[in-house]
């Protein structure tokens, strides 16, 4: 208990949501592993897409995911591939995140390291992204996603799209990959008391980077007629400088414009507690605090 | 990764907080050790009294624990103890409060099993308190330790103080020692913008429980003369119970009374996280959250 150890967390993407025989082969090479944690696996039809979610000591965890990737290749067929998520590849996106005791150049070389082995392994070209990535244009995955898998073969041959590691052609079937390393993101959801979408459109406009707002919201306004009432939805795509109390009190604000209400908010997925607990320290008036207060820190080192 | 640790923090109080030398010598059994870790040692002078926080695994923390109450066995003379702190043992008390994966019982258990322990191995008479209390009367501590080390030949005597493990007769210069199974405290102060602590007082007076107030406060007011304010200090006996948030709100809800403001507030020592995600919770008014969507949850399992 008294070594640090390295923590990371790997998110990759796979483009199967529909066959589950197909999609248990995949998480099959994630459980059971000695420094391997397979958090959760969701896959979903419409998307025809499943999003992995596996943490652990760093060299581990990649060596389960590269085996994942390989089943994926083998399994998944790109040429024949449906579905209403944007995707270029058989795995999709591979995105590491330093949770511990890690920085975020650690992440950077591990994504490095990941893009090298698939490569060579499977023979499919990689993009790397967000902070791994090593020109300005491919740092926004939509920007490297763009043309998906059926533009592929065409925006390759483009020097400037050269993948960063493999020859400019697309794996036949498993099409392109693209990793990463980045921070944490929060997926984070704002009740309104309200049944008018346009509301909960303005006040994502008003709330988040590309309409003026805070640098690390990226939001929208959604119905949920079910529940008869809309949210603002919401990707903190770095909760240290964004928090998540001020997001929420953003919208509190901007809310009483509209005569609307605030009623509640969730959190979709896993949240760091560091961003639940500065929450905690902005209520209470904390001062003092750091981290290391907390027992459970202790715990994880 | 995928076994489920237990985890058990134990406080012990040692009678010494003068003589720096005989404290290291206390505390060294506690270090590199596999399974535990040790995180505080507080030598206070003017209680001639040392707090001590490990964490661990439970029988590793049992036995080093106990490794260490040996040695307060050899170097601490109770006949020639002066402090300020009420006390009745070389080691006065010994609480074990499970932290992960093991409950209550399982913690009284092991305080049951450190009490025959040090009483076999030590010749020391020992009482089970709080969770861990064979009687009604033994739950509290104050009136375990009253008479304190110069009383207690004496009280022994008494059938009804007949100590759980061990005869009834004190360790000639080792006193007797206290054993429990409880709760994780909080230590909680909140600051009050007036410097007349007779308004703290009536404050901790309504909210905690001995004065009409929640069930798990114990609370007093206090003067801080060089920041010019005072504070309502608290222990949360069962932060599971009574929320941090809910002692911050009644704080801020009676200083109205007074045309007194809460300034902010702080965590005194360590903080299970729970506590202070439960106040996030609140605040942010999260429905559909439960620990498991905390990252950190993984890591500890």
């Amino acid at each position: 208990m008294t070594q640090k150890r390295k923590i990371v967390q790997c998110v990759p993407n796979f483009s199967e949501g529909r066959d589950l025989d197909v999609v248990e082969k995949i998480v099959a090479p994630l459980r059971g592993k000695e420094g391997v944690n397979l958090l959760s696996y969701e896959p979903d039809k419409d998307y025809n897409r499943m999003v992995v979610t596996v943490i652990g000591e760093p060299q581990a965890v990649k060596a389960a995911v590269l085996e994942a990737i390989g089943v994926a290749r083998e399994l998944i067929d790109m040429t024949k591939h449906e579905g209403q998520h944007s995707r270029m590849g058989a795995t999709d996106v591979v995105p590491f995140i330093p949770i511990r005791n890690m920085s975020m150049d650690e992440a950077v070389e591990l994504a490095s390291e990941m893009g090298k082995a698939i490569n060579e392994a499977y023979d499919i070209p990689v993009f790397l992204y967000e902070d791994a990535a090593t020109k300005a244009d491919r740092k926004n995955l939509a920007k490297v996603r763009k043309g998906q898998f059926e533009g592929m073969p065409e925006k390759l041959k483009d020097p400037n799209w050269a993948p960063d590691f493999g020859k400019p052609e697309i794996h036949p079937t498993a099409g392109v990959t693209a990793v990463a390393a980045r921070k944490p993101l929060v997926a984070y959801n704002i009740d309104l008391d309200t049944t008018n979408v346009e509301i909960a459109n303005k006040i994502a406009k008003a709330i988040r980077h590309s309409g003026g707002g805070y640098r690390f919201i990226k939001a929208g306004g959604v119905e949920i007629p079910e529940r008869n009432i809309c949210q603002v939805t919401m990707n903190l795509t770095d909760y240290t400088k964004t928090s998540i109390y001020r997001a929420f009190e953003a919208v509190k604000m901007e809310a009483r414009r509209y005569g609307v209400n605030v009623t509640g908010s969730e959190v979709v997925g896993l949240v760091p507690m560091e961003a639940l607990i500065d929450a905690a320290a902005y209520y209470l008036g904390l001062y003092g605090f750091d981290m290391d207060k907390v027992l459970e820190t202790s715990l994880m080192e």
